[in-house]
């Protein structure tokens, strides 16, 4: 190959029974409700329906085993929503994943180049 | 993580300048056209019209600098369209990285499960 601006790109997911549970996306909105506290503002961020992101969130707790978001209903501020502790293991272990796939990436652009 | 059915699955496609030129789709439409010896066999195998199978194969005329398919038109059948060694070496490559790509995908797979 004699292209030189060539690269590899590409995506990963987590599946359970060859279904999509956690990618990309989710993962940031995991990461918006985790530093916002809110479910809401965190959809809004993305520009996604409050529906839609409870959605995914309801999806990702049912097919994970295990809540990954809990809402505290009530209080002052009228509630808010927390990431447990499987919650913030899951961002992790992708996040630790993406990071392995972006040398993946890299390591095999550069044959690409060669 | 104890889910058991957890597992990692994903896409790679290789980019010219930020812009797809080549994935899975694609390679599967230049193995077509090199078993069939023709862009419309292959694209009706893949229910694909034959202008849009002319228009990715232009594309990737163009972005690999170098044509990756040709055709040969006239004689007794009407014509054919061949792989040329770039097309050829091309397939190969990618080939090459969807196999490293499960691979890794593979042995994150199990490291999901643990």
């Amino acid at each position: 190959m004699t292209q030189t601006s060539l690269s590899l790109n590409g995506r990963i997911w987590i599946e359970a029974a060859d279904e999509k549970i956690l990618g990309h996306g989710r993962v940031e909105l995991l990461e918006r409700v985790k530093a916002s506290g809110s479910v809401r503002q965190a959809a809004m961020q993305m520009e996604m329906s409050y529906k839609r992101a409870w959605d995914l969130i309801k999806h990702m707790n049912e097919k994970f085993g295990a809540p990954l978001v809990t809402m505290h209903r009530g209080g002052k501020g009228g509630g808010y929503a927390e990431l447990t502790q499987k919650g913030l293991d899951t961002i992790e272990t992708y996040n630790n994943l993406r990071a392995k796939f972006d040398e993946f990436l890299n390591a095999n652009s550069i044959n690409l180049l060669s």
